[in-house]
């Protein structure tokens, strides 16, 4: 029976330039799915603990999902992971674009790049064959040049390119991979690790199609979804605005970070709302394979800076981040500063958040002008929030410093510069304050990859239930969350749907679903069940969320990673300067609380929170327990 | 919109006569679906520990589920529980017959029955209202008596009665409840706690009809799975013969219990198996409410014993217990100890394998002909047991020892009887082989009820995949077991196995599921989901099932129990005196780490066995915290 995977899983060594494809059965495939779980088996049983992200023992895995590739909406994402040169623990991304589905046609279920090479290289991976070449001339290249350079000296403008710009080799913390020139793998430093193995780009192109075991599902399913994402019937300002409309209401709730997570009200917001800024930048709209979502901003402009519609327009993340979190609402400065860090290979959520840390440390005198080489580095200056991210791309001047991540800065600069650092685990905090959705205070607290908003519950997702607090909306009553949780609560019963939603979209990830079309949990189970053949369920799909998550638990726990790792941010433990969290903070006590209960439901050692024996035997990952600490 | 239950419990005091309603609300319902954790629920909160399970604190649950009562195959079964007069923990069993669909129909989704009445009564519910009435005339009837009775004074042909026989009222410490005279809740000794309370039967009869949310989807399935069933597509030899059929292949691959389980040979087997047995005996087959597949035997015979049609036909446990287990082959002796267990309501499987104690004490010296009061007491003896349980119906003789069930009467005789008891938790064995079914051993051992067949992993579920070991059928891939796991395997992965369809088993029991239609997974998702109008997923079955199991760990640890307890009867741990098993035996440390690879999976406290608070809270019955010991 055909299914949606090759078993097929192909190798390169760098240090020695040989490849092998390695077979290892349908079980691996139907337990991983992908994503999360192939990262963690790889870096449990073949990274040594303790070894340097950067180091050539760090290995680099790009991991499509079971579903990627089939010409089906909202499936063709790949993840990517390596031990996190950003937290130094478990590093994993996920991503869109069109890569994923041409390594999966080209005959591949994942690539493992293990080992350093001496010198620049690129593969070029086409329909079930592998090369190494040279890629000296393509060191220094910003990522639209890098893509350009590759299609045309191998003759094919339809090959697609995973690639570091000079961030990624230049080693900064949080460099991201570039799917193209618009799709970051963006968190936990997987640029900084492709920098280190002197690995330029990998080229893939597959010209057979994939096909699933049962096609007419899988053909209808997919009709029907983009009928309703033409038709307006899912998908809503998604499809028309991408990310990011109705800012300002985030300034009234307190979810939209301003200010480095400090303040309160930040009129310019709505300047940074999509459906205000596409009007005057926007000129389409583009999206990733075989998807109807089409739900990324192609922007353009002249003044005052050129914004170049071949990268990737503001999203909600970076406009945030480069945007409310700096101050700044002009949103050409903002959309020049993501497409700098998507032309240097920056994730654009840890590039904006540092440099707010590194603005609140200069109206603080921390830094100084003398420290900037002159840039008068305040909240509000769109000016000097572009010439910073450059000289990070460039690892010049202070850009070097602030390379590194807020955590790594504060620790050098001193004077109480740690409170400016919003991060978990090393990690820059996302777009969405903690202390209004307080499931991502237990998310970002409690994710093995620092903060991330991509695994974790949203608040908003439990519906108004009115005076009773939230209930769970239809997606997340379907795992048997009934009652309305209060919007401040943190106990057991907030803990509870956040470990719910996190194990879900971890498995979403790893069948790398992408959280934007609207898959119900039923429709993802009939999805794989027609790519692949199995007769999975949704509980089968569950536990592989389960086991991705425990995995990677266990392998930060194995790089001493323990319950004191997570925390919060200092400031989220405080108020806001003023606004709708005036009177906000996270009880630190009740946040602890929090993550020993998460530990005691994970099935983990209620106190030290590593992952049992007896659970990794129920997960089916009884080879794990070799790696327990 | 309509739903298949009521948001009705119907409590009775029998002290002070007092009645009332309660109306604990949809979540309530849609937590625990009935079954299991509405006992559960009321054993916790409402029942002292230590309570005497013969005394007026403890209470009597009779629960159905939220299906029951729907005109759809498999669904019309009721759970009926109480602290067990037998094992003195969580006691429970589930029946079929029409009786808890009346329930449903006449208005409530259960019942609670509450102290204890000084003179005998029955209840008379009809349609919203109850009546406790006198029963003074009816005790010491038979079962098939007081149906008759209480039918001809109330009036009414279709009144469904629920009751005891003598035996109930006597006290026997495994005596059952019948509905009507053939289907029996027959373990845990739930009929002891009947007749402690006085309480002769309940009466029902409901004249509304019940209807779902989605009517037209349950009449849909209901007509398909008929249609397959009378096509013989689904159904197979339960249909046309009911339970035991191949009999003698039990045989051969050790499962059937032979004298006591000490032997492997039995050249009578064959007379026990119902294709032999039904040309010969058999006028028809009976069937539950709306069920299509009618898989009880109906029997009839003059001689050497009549057999009365209106009770019901040998069942596979009932003739494996009365049968190969007392070394008896004579078909018309062994359905006449069934259907005198019917007619003193009497657990066929308890008796059974009590009497078969008694016999391999008979034969050792340990009961005399002085004791038994002349009988001969030999294994075979058909005669000698037909006369036994009719003594222990009465309690009369000998009757009145084993009346306390195998464990009682072993420590009462001493002299090594104990190794002849064949229980666990003082429930005897029922006619699975745990040396033979591995998952057996464990969920004997494990199990909350004592050893019990119905929530339990039996090995022939797992495909034989040749040298491998077994794999997964159908419905326990969709699990997520994937691998072959070799049949004399008590390991992790069996441990596993076992739990996974251990939750699985019991959440079907919680919505009162036949075990004998073959609804999927799936299908049972779409039943419930039809019935309530609740969008439920696999998931949140499976933990309806992890609920149940953990509330009732949680009763027995209250109660004082341990891992000590979760063992087998000694002769478990050695082989049979010859045949398939001659070599068998269950290794006693592996059975021991079985145990706490159970409790860790299960997110207990993997040394004690104890539920930790964080599961409670992660299975949504935080109030349970209230009661850990």
């Amino acid at each position: 029976m055909t299914a949606s995977f090759h078993n097929k899983i192909l190798r390169v060594n760098l240090t020695d330039g040989t490849t092998r494809v390695e077979e290892p059965g349908a079980v691996y495939f139907r337990r991983y799915l992908g994503g999360w779980n192939i990262i963690a088996d790889v870096l449990l049983k073949e990274v040594p603990a303790g070894a340097d992200p950067l180091g050539p023992e760090n290995k680099l895995v790009f991991a499509p999902g079971v579903l990627t590739g089939l010409a089906v909406s909202g499936v063709s994402r790949n993840a990517v992971g390596a031990k996190s040169p950003l937290t130094g623990g478990f590093g994993a991304a996920e991503v869109g674009g069109d890569w994923g589905a041409q390594l999966k046609r080209a005959g591949f279920d994942a690539l493992i790049v293990e080992g350093a090479a001496e010198k620049p290289v690129y593969l070029w991976i086409k329909d079930g064959e592998v090369e190494i070449r040279d890629a000296t001339h393509l060191w220094g290249q910003l990522t639209k040049e890098t893509q350009a350079t590759i299609r045309e000296e191998l003759g094919d403008r339809r090959v697609e390119v995973a690639m570091i710009g000079p961030g990624g080799e230049k080693l900064a913390r949080y460099a991201c991979i570039m799917n193209g020139t618009k799709d970051a793998a963006g968190r936990t430093g997987l640029g900084a690790v492709m920098g280190s193995k002197h690995l330029k780009a990998v080229a893939v192109r597959g010209t057979q199609s994939l096909e699933g075991a049962d096609n007419d599902t899988l053909r209808d399913m997919a009709r029907a979804m983009a009928e309703a994402i033409n038709s307006g019937a899912k998908g809503g300002t998604l499809h028309k605005y991408g990310t990011g409309v109705g800012v300002e209401g985030g300034v009234l709730s307190g979810n939209l970070p301003i200010r480095n997570f400090r303040d309160g009200e930040f009129p310019g917001a709505i300047k940074l709302s999509a459906e205000t800024f596409m009007p005057q930048i926007g000129i389409g709209m583009d999206g990733c394979f075989a998807c109807a979502m089409r739900c990324k901003k192609v922007v353009k402009a002249e003044a005052p800076f050129t914004l170049d519609p071949d990268y990737g327009g503001p999203e909600y993340e970076s406009f945030g981040a480069l945007g409310s979190c700096c101050g700044v609402d002009d949103i050409i400065a903002v959309s020049k500063a993501t497409e700098l860090c998507n032309a240097y290979s920056l994730d654009t959520i840890s590039c904006g958040v540092t440099v707010a840390f590194a603005m609140e440390c200069f109206e603080n005198g921390l830094l100084t002008l003398a420290d900037t080489g002159g840039i008068d580095l305040r909240f509000g200056n769109g000016e000097a929030l572009v010439q910073v991210v450059e000289l990070i791309g460039k690892r010049e001047g202070i850009g070097d410093l602030l390379a590194g991540g807020s955590l790594r800065a504060a620790e050098k600069l001193g004077g109480g510069a740690l409170h400016y650092a919003m991060q978990a685990k090393g990690q820059e905090y996302p777009m969405h304050e903690p202390r209004f959705k307080r499931g991502l205070a237990i998310a970002y607290a409690v994710s093995p990859t620092g903060a991330d908003h991509c695994h974790a519950l949203h608040d908003i997702m439990l519906v108004n239930a009115g005076p009773d607090g939230f209930v769970a909306n239809e997606g997340l009553r379907a795992l048997g969350l009934l009652e309305p949780i209060p919007l401040e609560d943190i106990g057991p019963a907030k803990v509870r749907a956040t470990l719910y939603n996190m194990v879900r979209s971890v498995a979403g990830n790893c069948a790398c679903l992408c959280l934007f079309v609207p898959w119900s949990t039923d429709e993802q189970v009939r999805l794989l069940r027609a790519a692949t053949g199995w007769d999975m369920s949704v509980h089968e799909l569950y536990k592989v969320g389960e086991r991705a998550l425990t995995l990677a638990r266990l392998f930060n726990a194995r790089e001493g990673f323990g319950p004191q790792d997570d925390r919060l941010a200092p400031r989220s433990y405080g108020p806001t300067t003023s606004g709708a969290l005036a009177e906000g903070g996270i009880d630190p006590a009740a946040l602890e609380a929090a993550m020993h209960t998460y530990y005691g439901m994970m099935g983990w050692e209620r106190e030290t929170g590593v992952p049992t024996r007896e659970k990794l035997e129920e997960l089916d990952v009884a080879w794990a327990e070799a790696y327990l600490p």
